[in-house]
């Protein structure tokens, strides 16, 4: 157990295709470069996630939102109930030293928000942006262009948890 | 206790001049409507919508990010300790039927999608906003141009605890 | 707000007659001692200690289980859902200085256990009691014989948040 | 991941030789039956468990108290910061199905009270024991005299999570 990145990956439950695809290629590619990986185990990129990190034969936990396994994603090697609906969001992000958000929703808004908050490295692939009053984009989050650069980005970045 | 409207006021400890005066001013409104008003207790908006608040004799509950009391406004009526740091961001938003948001911080845009991703009305006055790959503002958040048109926006929406 | 102890006040949902009023009482002379009192907001004991802290014209605040105030108790001054099912007992504990508990339940022992462990003066009105392997009585818990006596015990120990 | 038993091992972390050793052969036994292991990551009975399901190639998931993974078990499989103190022994009750207590103490009646609470089957080696106003124990937990009775005991009653 030691050594290892844990990596929360995040994203909409009603997900596009390219980012279902783009889901399992991180899920896959954090795998073969060791990482353990986190989401919130349940479909569209969560699910997509976990199928990309048993494909490598990687290890991927589901903090899943309900009080029971229901509706998680088979491909997770641990599915943790915790009955916290959406505030499962914040141990998420908690429990990873860093974020990659795949596609734009307000749920994977929050954990992208939660995770620079808390200082843990933010790289997104796609998805929505937040600009100030005046229209710039407000620093925090790493823009990449596909998951290779995202998940490059990603394992490069100073971890919380070093 | 039956039949008012709990509101969440969010916004950042570290807060323009113009953001406080907001706050105060919305924390006053609110009061002088008969809603209780919760917030995370601490300083700059905090603060001030709590100092708001108890200026037209209303009720307004901190939900502290600490183990302790220290630290909180102590224009609260009620400060309560949670201990879960950032976590306690979803708790505020948990805990109210509707959201103000003053001013913009990573911290303020994770109660935001929190609000918006529960299905609670979510009215911002400045801060920051969520915009698409394209660019084009994403649907969620009603924005107000001043804390008086934000109050009657916030209390005039239906409430998810009717 | 500056100086107030707070007590959670904590108790079965299904209680016994002697149970109610002593929970009543003790609501009454926290509020008449100028406390502010956290409860689990629903039936039984919490909705009693409710009644008695409206009787003297106190501050009651519920931490409810569920995403919405339905079947909060009425006599609450501040009901704030949490959506966190028994997960929340650990925050009526870690929002208080210190613990009155009246009558017996494994829900009321999860509470008594928590502040116990945190450090938490905590002190028991009948219920149950916990012995070690030998059937001697453990440490960490104040046995009061009645509210009154609960009430001064209570209050004369000191706070965690001095 | 279908199919799998999740099963709780709590106990002190301050633990004596005896539950050390109890520790570690109910986390061989459980790892050995395919059950996964859950537990609050940290010293005394906690690690004790994470070796034993080490030691049988098995799954064990920390869900520890703190914001990073220092202090963390070496033996766990996956080590998760909560950042919520003693509130996450709420939580690693609520990711299993049932649970075994080794040994006492106040944190580890609180995640007992908890997990019968809930209707999570708690199965006790040793330890404390709960007894009503008239010194009668208190139905709701199950007494097994070693390791290999409580793994029985624990995989043979029905899961919450069917």
């Amino acid at each position: 157990m030691s050594g290892e990145q844990y990596v929360a990956v995040v994203g909409p439950a009603d997900a596009s295709e390219a980012d279902i695809a783009a889901a399992y290629a991180t899920g896959a590619a954090l795998a073969a470069r060791g990482a353990v990986v986190i989401c919130g185990g349940m479909g569209g990129v969560m699910s997509a996630v976990a199928a990309g990190v048993r494909s490598a034969g990687g290890l991927c936990v589901g903090l899943l939102p309900g009080d029971s396994r229901e509706g998680a994603s088979p491909d997770l090697t641990v599915a943790l109930p915790t009955g916290l609906g959406e505030v499962r969001n914040a141990l998420v992000v908690r429990a990873a030293d860093a974020l990659v958000a795949i596609g734009g929703s307000w749920g994977t808004m929050s954990e992208i928000a939660l995770a620079v908050r808390s200082g843990r490295p933010a790289v997104a692939v796609g998805g929505w942006q937040v600009v100030d009053a005046s229209g710039s984009p407000v620093d925090g989050v790493i823009f990449a262009g596909d998951p290779g650069e995202a998940v490059e980005a990603v394992l490069a970045l100073p971890s919380t948890d070093a």
